[in-house]
């Protein structure tokens, strides 16, 4: 079992904002992170596939397909987009780190037949980061 | 002479759009830059000082102080904002990456009092930054 | 369940000295780590939690808490200080990244109460690190 | 039990290419990948070393010995060297990063005695790396 | 005036090796950079524009469009080739990355036409890197 | 005109103190950094060589002598020591990081021979760095 994997950086607004609560348990629970018109970052997404070696190639998956299928699905989606308004996905999802991480599992998870996807990972800052392994 | 820099991050949404042309002039011109809601970056702020070695503390400027100013006058009001909206010093500008590191610049200027500002480097993505040494 | 993660920076001196050893076994063991000044290092500190996203959130744990709990009861105590002399809770320990990483453990592991403590990465260097994970 | 890695780099060329495929196969498979003369890296290797803190020394292995084993059995024999050409273990075996890790692990397996060997971490580029933690 | 830069990264092969020189002169002068199949690196690649900013667009030139002439005239040309056999602009010149950044400036001064070429930096590895500036 | 760079690290001790003033003032000035025991960096250091290149080698300066220059004359000095008292280099002098770049500064300076010395460039944190051209 080895586990590759293929880093992509994708630039999005967001504003942390809980539709159901009010714009004071807004404030208190988001604090900066719930202004108005939203803030931004460079986030840093690392998925990681596990598999065996094909010994035909010597690779898992060749990531040139795979970097394709998380351009195609997700980062073509999600850069330069505004969080909260842009992205089908994400449509009645709190846009924290911990949410974008599942909703880019899901958005990838059926799409991987080679080796199956593992884990992952998303930066939000360079102080800041989630994993998610699925379940 | 000795140069000293203080590093800064602030994560920010903003959107390349300028009021004074037609929507299909900014769509050429700023294409996915030009997204409706914004997109966002965490920005990377280098101030630079130039200065003599003051024997006494062997500073040229205490790092602390010029963090301090930095944040008073730049982060706080650039951090978790959108810069089309939130921001007194970049109103009617268009908040490219050479925009903003002029408008950090005249912010800055008169504020230090210890050495001198030298430049400011301003880095929008990993592989995307600018420079500005006033004038 | 989620692993979030919050990084973290703290510069200590230390010297690596073993107080039931001859000096020479600790000239051998330790060579250069073994200064009798010390030497000191930039420690670059991981601490991961692990949880489930809280719905009404979207976070297993707010990071600006997380934050605040580390700085409180770690980095406040570590940073710019020598770890063989000026940490309480260093007394008596070789200040190797193993033995910081386990203590750094204790410190934060019932003070965590949203998700629970998953592991403590802690590098000494860019090439030097240890990780750590209870038990 | 504690994890200690260490981080050590090599600048290696290679060609991705499979002796038992026409050569249309393998500039399919293979694409730029599969350049005649090769091209090259600069790759990141972390060894990851699993096992029980020794009270006499506060360290698992010393970090030391450990890169005087990496030196001596991989870095030595993989760095400035062309992979598909120069590297005796590597010999017969498609240079993918994913064969490279599996190669190092079986040349660290048995050299390692204090804790034991956990994982091989490979980085080929910034953006795509691999990790095997045998069997 | 405002210095812009864009960064990209190539991955290739090189031999430094003179012909005018003997074997042994070879050797002695280049070490193991001299070895036969060649070694590799991913170079990574700055290149600065400087300029006044066109009031009309926020920007000095469009790093949109700096990438593509970048890409069309180096990249493409430099990525995943072994420089001493696969690059035209190359021949005849000792691949180090001196004379590498010299080309790379040869190959780009003429080709930018808002604001105008500053300097070239290249890293060949995380430790060692060159600048050029003209002339 | 070539600008090379080699970038080396260490990892020193060292206390913010000036003997002329009295302990409430060393306080005051230097705060946290005043701690008595001192506390610690990884200091990353990049000396900058100007020259022509030669045309017989297609160095400036061969890195690999570089790197031993500053290996004997600054790493080795440095590394593992605490700066207030381990260095004979600089001695009574207030170890800033703007005081150490000038200390390496006169060091390397009559040592380089191929090309000329140009500046000295030394971080402390990765928030803070200092930068010196001689002069």
């Amino acid at each position: 079992m080895i586990y590759v994997t293929r880093r992509e950086v994708f630039s999005s607004a967001h504003r942390l904002y809980n539709p159901e609560l009010s714009d004071e348990e807004n404030e208190e629970i988001f604090d900066k992170c719930n202004n108005y018109h939203g803030h931004g970052h460079n986030y840093v997404l690392e998925v990681v596939v596990a598999g065996e070696v094909n010994p035909k190639t010597g690779y898992v998956i060749d990531l040139k397909k795979l970097k394709k299928i998380i351009h195609e699905h997700v980062v073509v989606k999600l850069d330069h987009k505004h969080l909260n308004y842009d992205v089908d996905f994400m449509k009645g999802i709190i846009p924290t780190a911990e949410n974008i991480a599942v909703a880019i599992w899901n958005q990838l998870l059926d799409r991987i037949n080679e080796g199956e996807l593992y884990s992952i990972k998303l930066y939000e800052t360079e102080n800041n980061y989630v994993e998610y392994k699925g379940g």
